[in-house]
């Protein structure tokens, strides 16, 4: 009970109120006296506020007043733990910058980094002191307008001229221009930009530089520098993501970073010694995009469950007054799997940054046997979370109706925030597809009995039982659930390996990869909802209070029935489940739905979420919402005047005029 | 070949490019002359363009924006026949207002229309011309921030006082402002508002009165009245909907519209004598939401297919370059079977749209007969066709990548502006729901044998094939899948329907209802797509042209492969279909896409939009898709000065300063 893995929260068990534990990891692992702490240094600092509500802002206002919370944000990191981002760093920024980029976000996250994993040791004292003090703002520049995935494609190029000992950047069409890179636009003055090598002649590939970009007293673009803001966005509108094209622009030699290759003052390239090892720092950032997504989906989550304790509307009992709309079973079965869906996925995001920490170790052992298991693993899981993850999102906005509509809510902008993960840090299906190419290597290695898979894919070389081992939705192992999504996940898996195989024999093998790709992605994201359901089981099997389990369990067998419900058709296949097992199934939903909707408002409650951080007028710890919502209302940019300019400019004119016609 | 139901479009069939004809229905059923002659107007119409993209204004500027084009808009309605409006109204207006409302849209849609069905002859004389001559504004005004969907339950009251013969109008709670009617925040001034009748003691329920919320010649609100605009939305920035609430607000008794009840000058109430007959009208408006869904489904599909055929990226057979993303299995998975939900909805409106007018023809003799299955119908639609038009917007915008996120695409304008047709005109669930009470009835009917049932549910009282007929992906008849899509949608109402009876034994009939509610909602949607798709291949089998047959069968099979494959279990049921039968329909979408493949681009350039209708970069005509995204990009608000002022207020100082350290 004293474990710090465990929080305290009230439930109602069997209709009495008690206070039971639940995991404090999905907040952070920071200790709550931490969480505490940080709130009141944001609540008590008031250069850390917005003056007026974001929304209500031009683009303008917003960009200005993210320039200067971020600059007041880390003038303060000795408030927190910065090395701890995982924990008190992702909580202390989006208390204050909510869910949007700003100035400094590519600087701390890729500039930085980039500085720390390509310089050489010169390199390295003159750069990276500079931009830990915020000397300069430097951003990472790769994607091009025509050129995303497909990195060997990117046209930007950097011509070594041994004449100067300079490299001559170049953008040589409009398809080359950098674009998107966060704070590129109008913030940073250098950047990291990764265009084609070439030396003596010879194109050697995609390689990193140093660029400066603006004047450092002026801010002015360099000469031979054409940088600016791409516009408006779906989300993220305080951030200036950025194009930039180059004239034949020259920086020194010693801006290449040059930690694996190099380029000699006579133009000789140096090839790397090493593999540069970047998937640690991929399977990282993955662990904190999926913390990120859990998190916005339990925001949504706690937002929709609060409101539908407190709107009333329609009557079950006749005469007995509206009821809570939490109250139907159609409004449950919109935000509950979402809620089991938040448990999920968060459990798996530290699930994830577990392993990046053991691989790290071990990698410092010169070990990578684990590495591209769990590099499949975390594209796979990035691809999965981030897609249901903004699929719940609008099912909790829906299910609030006309309010879900309004940027009150914050469900338009949680959704928009959230929905760019299925497309930034590689594309959805493109994740997807490289999952599969690691299970299908793993079918291969199975199917010719010389298969050493670690954990994750173990199931693929075991034979599994014929039938579904469900009997009543109440007596459902966590064991027989395993089995049984180890099964379908199996059964997809070599479903695609055996259509591959067989177009393989027709065509070439790109071709007959694209023809066999539906199918390999289905295969991913059975393989990836296994490991979801798995590692949820298992962590609720840890809770130490019994009393705990009974709320944690509901929810594992909601997700885990409301899975095999949608893709019923998988699990009927050959029999595994019957028909009847199939009925039952659906009965579990309808169970699990009424025994947990006594304690749906303590669940999304023990996510301890602080008004500040959900920024919803719907979502209100104390329910006061409608008066919250007209105080809202009136802070509208129309609401500013009683009467607009249109009214003597347009309307005024057109309705003087067709009442003189009368 | 000459029918006007056709226009052409050129297709390849068979590697040969030809042109055949695609049904003109649409587009809109004006002819094409009618079409190019709007577009004509518009065009070289200045004062009905956009200075500056919206998406670049501020909320203000879009409000000032869409006022001056919407009387520019409505002084040349003589342009247009604007009494066709599902034809030459809606296309007219989505040229010139684009995806958004405007001041006058509820004046027209609503008010007027309240009017004309409302009022005794005095009334109608007094208002009617008055509204029609733009001499006021009105909107409609009944929602309220506590109450929506249960209109007994709104608490705005209409006192009658016979002392002064005046309706005191008063809002007694918070929850009872009116809230979300267009226009209402700052355009209108005047309100049809609904209100609780109180005369003589005794509330009567809900009325509708006429109300003055400004003052004619200053705009002011009146003494009483307190009116704005409820803030900024997920899409429609540039309509100001608005609350409003009265503080014992006067208003004389012929303000109550009398054209059914009455309040007398002594306060004698006086009943309505018949029923309001207002299905009618719903039916008709949701013809007009189904085929806006349908046209925003086909625009998103358009703008994706194109950019797919313009956007490279990586290679399929080694060495001949980057292929067009058009080619990827999984690209033409995400986007094609969208737009053959943009056919399959495009005509399921044009039928409704048919229906109506039907059914309006006997309703001139008393025949009502048709009216509730077909009111039911149609809600179901909205509700389906809403949801799934969402859906694939949303999937249309993901397959395009980073630049489906930018607003330059129109994407996140065009999911916003559609995803909102879930929640108004009837929430979707509700909308689903009352479908389900329809189908309950009609299946109660089947099971006592005296079911008297019209087209579009005699299904449910056929016994039908216990297995599916489908054979062969190409040798699946029309017949074969009407009969499949009956089967489990037959299966589910009555699975729906027995829930439904079990519950009623162990409890109350409202609770029954609620506990059985999910299963309802599947099978009003099982309902909605047996509709969808039978309508689908009748229109397809009408063609004149046995070539154009080609591509639009393709287009009807990918539609069905698809439904079942999601609905996979449903099918595999009871041994409805084996599992080599589904294989078969899984096999049958590969093949459909690749047959689609080569006509994909022709498919969407036939749905004739201009550049201006889809307003968006990456959708453009002539493909020129890069450049002009740079341009647009110019435009953008950051973009106006090289350097922000964010430079001199905080992130140089902050830069000079960290610099200054080291």
């Amino acid at each position: 009970m004293g474990s710090n893995l465990y929080v305290g929260a009230s439930i109602n068990i069997d209709g009495s109120e008690r206070t039971v534990y639940l995991p404090r990891c999905l907040r952070g692992g920071q200790t709550i006296q931490r969480r505490a702490e940080i709130l009141a240094f944001f609540k008590s600092t008031p250069e850390l506020h917005d003056p007026i509500p974001v929304e209500f802002m031009t683009r303008e206002e917003r960009i200005d007043n993210a320039a200067r919370k971020i600059v007041a944000m880390t003038d303060n990191l000795d408030e927190i733990d910065a090395a701890d981002f995982f924990g008190e760093g992702m909580y202390y920024q989006s208390l204050i910058m909510g869910r949007d980029l700003h100035p400094l976000s590519l600087h701390f996250v890729m500039f930085i980094p980039t500085i720390q994993g390509q310089t050489n040791d010169e390199q390295l004292d003159e750069w990276l002191s500079l931009a830990v003090a915020r000397g300069i703002i430097g951003t990472y520049a790769q994607t091009e307008l025509g050129h995303g995935t497909n990195l060997k494609n990117l046209e930007t190029t950097a011509t070594y001229d041994p004449k100067t000992e300079e490299f001559i950047i170049n953008s040589p069409t409009i398809t080359s221009a950098k674009w998107w890179p966060g704070a590129l636009g109008k913030s940073s003055n250098y950047a990291v930009v990764v265009a084609q090598l070439y030396t003596r002649g010879v194109c050697y590939g995609p390689h990193p530089f140093i660029v400066q970009l603006r004047d450092l007293e002026t801010h002015k673009p360099m000469k031979g520098v054409r940088v600016g803001d791409i516009g408006p966005k779906f989300g993220f509108n305080s951030s200036d993501n950025g194009f930039l094209l180059f004239d034949n622009y020259r920086i020194p030699r010693q801006h290449m970073l040059m930690r694996y290759s190099k380029v000699e003052p006579d133009g000789t390239y140096i090839a790397p010694k090493h593999s540069k090892l970047g998937y640690g720092t991929m399977v990282f950032v993955r662990s904190i995009m999926i913390k990120d997504q859990a998190t916005q989906l339990a925001a949504a989550a706690c937002i929709a469950v609060r409101y539908s304790a407190i709107r009333r509307q329609g009557e079950i009992k006749p005469g007995s007054g509206e009821v809570q709309i939490l109250d139907y079973q159609t409004q449950q079965f919109r935000l509950l799997p979402q809620l089991a869906r938040a448990f999920a996925f968060m459990f798996a995001a530290y699930e994830i940054r577990d392993m990046y920490m053991k691989v790290t170790e071990q990698l410092t052992h010169g070990n990578v046997d684990l590495l591209p298991e769990i590099h499949a693993l975390s594209s796979g899981l990035k691809s999965v979370v981030s897609w249901e993850a903004a699929q719940g999102i609008e099912q909790c906005r829906l299910a609030c109706g006309g309010h879900g509509y309004s940027l009150a809510s914050a469900f338009p902008e949680i959704y928009a925030y959230s929905v760019g993960g299925c497309t930034y840090e590689g594309e959805n299906i493109v994740m997807l597809l490289q999952v599969a190419r690691f299970l299908m290597k793993a079918a291969e290695e199975v199917r010719n009995g010389n298969a050493r898979l670690a954990n994750i894919c173990g199931y693929l070389a075991k034979s599994g039982s014929a039938h579904s081992g469900f009997r009543s939705w109440d007596a459902y192992t966590d064991g027989d659930i395993v089995q049984d999504f180890e099964h379908v996940a199996r059964k997809q898996v070599f479903r695609a390996y055996d259509a591959l195989k067989r177009h393989q024999r027709e065509t070439t093998a790109e071709e007959a990869w694209n023809r066999s790709s539906i199918e390999l992605c289905k295969a991913s994201r059975m393989h990836v909802r296994l490991y979801l359901i798995r590692t949820f089981l298992e962590k609720v099997a840890t809770a130490p209070d019994a009393t705990l389990q009974i709320p944690l369990k509901d929810l594992t067998r909601l997700y885990a029935f409301d899975l095999i419900s949608a893709s019923q058709g998988e699990f009927l296949k050959g029999g595994f489940m019957s028909e009847s097992q199939a009925e039952g199934i659906r009965e579990g939903i309808y169970r699990c739905l009424e025994r947990l909707r006594p304690n749906a408002v303590s669940l999304v409650d023990s996510w301890d979420f602080d008004d500040a951080e959900l920024h919803s007028v719907l979502g209100r710890r104390d329910g006061n919402v409608y008066p919250a919502l007209l105080e809202w209302a009136e802070k509208s940019q129309l609401n500013r005047t009683e009467v607009l300019p249109t009214f003597e400019k347009y309307l005024g004119p057109m309705m003087k005029e067709g009442r003189s016609k009368l």
